[in-house]
């Protein structure tokens, strides 16, 4: 992990020495307040793990890999607003301490500084490639974000859709933060099959989002416990559930997931014991061993020595195993 | 105006062929509605003239033109939820017929498609520069937005604050748009001279705005009259009524613009008596004047044949008289 360390603190100094205007100070002061209460930074580190990868030089896309975290908390802090999230990161939600309004307008002038970012990308004759990569990605995780609204009023989510969904709103942009990083660097076929390598690690790493947020815990991942399940929300578990638990949980589930009560903490412990009897903490955990297997196979088939592979591999292992 | 209205031709046309994905339903509705309700399409139109004014092509940049017409659309729809405004060219809102966080993403993918269409502009080897010049807008009109949102719960605006919110809401657009059509085809000098055109031309016409919400006809204006009064939001009006009112109408528009009610048609008549009686009618008036002037002075300035001139007086005129 000597590695990583050394990449993650180029970038909290790269970071940290971006001076957003100063005025107005309502505009500005969100987007340093989500910048600063941290994350794992896993997507700008993937970007500069890619550039190396390819023997590039992580400080050359530095901008690029700011800009893909730039970019994700973008659309952390708008989804917050609509999902109505009180936490982000065990700390206020920007919309709760800042305010619904400053909380768009703030989202909004972060997207428009990705691409002053990504404008300082190195490699001219490839901009517009990089961009189209980029803006691929984006209309992707809004599309997901879409979806994942969609899912609130209708009542029943094939599991397609469901990874559509993910796929959309979290692991393309896993995809891309290491496309950015390679494309200066990499042919269009090793960018393709690295960006493969992100979008399925990406799809494991949400289910398991999904099976943290009812079997994790609250202390460690910095969420409210149970939240998906107090809002309602269909989730890998869910789906499953209502397709493999007895005519029982699945009468009862439904109903559950009729009530509202953001403070229900007797909903959590039902659903999350008809989420066990039916399987469906078992299945999901399958379900992410399917896509770990195929992300680490992308991996495989990169043409990329070894051992400029490796860092790739504990990370993709450290992330799954929450250790980072 | 035969050459605007074949210019506006050529825009709707491109504007209509423009398809975007099919799916989610949810998320592109929102787009194709609020690009359909009309609008005067003036942004883009600066963007053909320009190109046209230095021997460019118009179809070239059609696609910086849509790009900026995108742009001034996502503006609206963002700002539409932070005013709480219900209307928008006499039709619904996009949050009041889709919802507010359908419009906070929507809003959102039309900021990502804006630079989609951007990557479209002819001349490569000035496109950074051209992205430079579109961000520095974007984000003023951010700022300028967060300004607007920030006179709400200050008691006092002086005057130059309130021309700096409305330069950078409204006056940069426009001017960006013109620079953007002719970036490709005129020396960066003449581009920053028809940007200041472009400019000033805007400050007089968002004051012009201003004095419309309160003074101009429902019907012809397309939005709720008194609007800004009833939101008890700062205008010009405001600002130079506080200053200049008898000490009986200051405590009075004081007191009125302490209550809140949106469906209260005496206030909305007695503010306007007062802005009369101040003179603060005339004031605005002599103030649109005077950004009219200096940008007409800037356009007279121009290195440009009087025949490639002549459109952009006959627009600017034409849009001050709100015969457009």
């Amino acid at each position: 992990m000597v590695k990583q360390a050394r990449l993650l603190e180029l970038l909290e100094k790269y970071s940290n020495q971006q001076t957003f205007k100063e005025g107005p100070q309502n505009l500005y002061a969100p987007v340093r307040y989500i910048l600063d209460i941290g994350g794992k930074r896993i997507r700008p580190l993937l970007t500069l793990m890619a550039a190396e990868a390819f023997s590039g030089n992580a400080e050359d896309v530095l901008p690029g890999a700011f800009a893909i975290e730039l970019f994700h908390n973008f659309s952390l802090l708008h989804d917050d607003i609509m999902d109505e999230a009180p936490l982000r990161r065990g700390q206020k939600s920007v919309h709760i301490k800042f305010g619904i309004n400053a909380g768009i307008l703030s989202g909004d002038v972060m997207l428009v500084l990705v691409y002053q970012y990504l404008k300082e990308m190195p490699n001219d004759g490839m901009f517009k490639q990089m961009m189209s990569l980029f803006n691929a990605a984006a209309i992707e995780v809004c599309e997901g974000q879409q979806l994942d609204v969609d899912f609130e009023t209708m009542s029943e989510v094939e599991e397609s859709l469901y990874l559509e969904m993910i796929e959309k709103k979290t692991a393309a942009l896993l995809g891309a933060a290491l496309g950015i990083g390679a494309y200066p660097y990499a042919s269009t076929e090793e960018v393709t099959k690295l960006i493969a390598f992100g979008r399925n690690l990406g799809i494991a790493f949400q289910l398991r989002d999904d099976l943290l947020d009812t079997f994790g815990d609250t202390f460690k991942v910095g969420k409210q416990k149970g939240g998906d399940i107090l809002q309602n929300k269909k989730t890998i578990l869910t789906i499953h559930a209502k397709n493999s638990a007895s005519k029982k949980d699945k009468d009862r589930l439904e109903y559950l997931f009729s009530t509202m009560g953001l403070d229900n903490h007797d909903k959590v412990e039902e659903v999350t014991a008809i989420y066990l009897r039916s399987g469906s903490k078992k299945y999901t955990e399958e379900k992410i061993e399917e896509y770990q297997t195929i992300a680490l196979k992308n991996l495989v088939e990169l043409n990329l020595a070894d051992d400029m592979k490796k860092p790739f591999f504990q990370l993709a292992e450290s992330l799954m195993a929450r250790q980072f």
